[in-house]
């Protein structure tokens, strides 16, 4: 085995814990020609990976020391200090960056990093937002925080993992974390809902899905990318649509859907959403100013808490894909 | 002015109603290099287009004998119907295709329809789904119902209205303009309400907005896709991630966003739906199979009435984009 300039010896990237994500992001540095050290705990996951190329090393302590870089996907950050407060790990860490996609909180996280700091290492906390189909994907992301120089020395090979690799603030992470999910699994389960109201208006629920799909993609990519315009300049003038028509339009949209038996909910709570705007004056304006009905404070609660600790097992592989072995 | 083979004098179409949605319906037209005859009530408004290369024409009739193909974008149908009413007009519809862009109820739109039958012409109902911004664009949508051959017959200049022209049976054609807006603006206002919250985990909005329109484009596609082909397969095997994963991930989201001081009634929504899909016995499966949930008849209301008369004011331009001169 030879060693890299650094001395670790000549492995691009190792690869712990083999669980679904464990195992497809092997599979996506390995196909892009990348050479991969791997362990887990129970080796028997690791036959099909050895197969296609994978090197299984023998202890977590010799994964850590084959690479420059070491990829973590362990159940939980609980796993992760067990396995790098190990005997013998810890002069594995020296030189070597840990990039930690496990489930944990912030705090477990910095515990995390504190520990592979004094053993000499760099801590990088990955949060994985695609499905496993889509690990590997140029158009998938991954969310990075901790040490910035750690992650651009090795940004290029954890573009092989989603080809986007958005490095952010600790808390700025977990907010882009949670907002993302929040607002992708809203869309979806909006989608559904229309695409299970169609059943209810007589219409095939494929052929509903496969329309709505196809018909919303630049509609709302194009509406999101106004928003961000008009957020970006304060701009919220009414010019093509305003909030009022909007209303109108929605309350007929939800009568027609509650009309014909269809359950929706999303939708009702968009249309609640609408009218709360432009109770509060902004009908006049471009529907995307009930950001700004959103942003208000809630009266009840002015004196809100400061964030909660996050725990980013909800924003990386808990939902869009599990990280567990 | 030279005349057509049809005997039609020589224009390519004609607009008329010059408001907002007619006038820039006329400058896409004028853009693509048709010839365009315009008409409206109050000329003043034909100035600009006029200047632009339109041809206005004294009245509804002239401007309906013009072309063999005219783009009614007024009112309402209770315009339409007054204007195809007057004297001299029903001789222009001869051999002439209406393409109705006007609110007004099915019922308004097949009395439209027997109307123009009557004097030898052809009807075909039009519904813009596109903000003004994006009439002409190659990736809008326009649905078009009642005559399919008249409809044929002029797909390809419809298509500089809206890259992609969809015709569908009337039911059908109702059905998915509301589904679609119900979907499209469920996805958008889910959408402000996570870069509302934004503003509560102490982070800029444009900035949320920025990364969460990017990172969402793909994740929120490709999911609709594998929805798609999991309606068509009916394969709800819950291989990427479960339910009952999304549900504790969604409940998590959700209280972090609530413990901030974030109002998320969109998403909060999303989550009791979950929930009742898990209590419906999905939780094993994917996400989509809340679609199921959704088609589900609501006991309630088992022998629910059959679906209402849609007005498509409602799924047409009054809720992105409007017709009103």
């Amino acid at each position: 085995m030879r060693e890299n300039d650094d001395g670790r010896s000549g492995f691009d990237v190792s690869v712990l814990g083999l669980g679904a994500m464990g195992t497809i992001m092997v599979r996506a540095l390995l196909k892009q020609g990348k050479r991969v050290a791997i362990w887990n705990r129970s080796p028997g996951k690791a036959e099909g990976l050895v197969a296609a190329g994978a090197h299984l090393c023998e202890s977590a302590a010799i994964a850590l020391a084959a690479s420059p870089v070491a990829i973590l996907v362990l159940l939980d950050d609980t796993a992760v200090q067990e396995m790098l407060g190990a005997d013998g790990v810890g002069q594995a860490l020296a030189n070597c960056t840990i990039v930690n996609f496990s489930t944990g909180s912030k705090e477990d996280s910095l515990a995390l990093q504190a520990l592979v700091n004094r053993a000499g290492g760099h801590y990088v906390k990955g949060m994985i937002v695609a499905y496993p189909r889509n690990v590997g994907h140029p158009e998938s992301y991954c969310i990075y925080t901790s040490e910035r120089e750690a992650f651009e020395r090795h940004r290029e090979l954890l573009e092989v993992l989603a080809g986007h690799a958005v490095f952010l603030p600790w808390d700025e992470a977990l907010a882009f974390g949670t907002m993302l999910h929040a607002y992708s699994f809203a869309a979806m389960v909006a989608f559904y809902e229309a695409v299970g109201a169609s059943r209810h208006f007589g219409m095939s629920a494929p052929k509903m899905a496969r329309l709505l799909s196809d018909a919303s993609r630049f509609l709302i990519s194009d509406a999101l990318e106004d928003a961000v315009r008009r957020l970006e300049e304060g701009d919220f003038a009414g010019d093509q649509a305003t909030l009022d028509v909007h209303a109108s339009a929605f309350e007929y949209i939800a009568e027609s859907m509650h009309a014909c038996g269809a359950r929706t909910p999303v939708f009702d709570a968009v249309c609640q959403v609408v009218q709360r705007a432009q109770s509060m004056g902004y009908g006049d304006q471009d529907v995307s100013a009930t950001t700004q009905f959103f942003a208000a404070e809630v009266p009840d609660c002015a004196d809100s808490p400061a964030p909660p600790e996050f725990d980013t097992s909800q924003c990386s592989g808990a939902a869009v894909g599990s990280a567990t072995p």
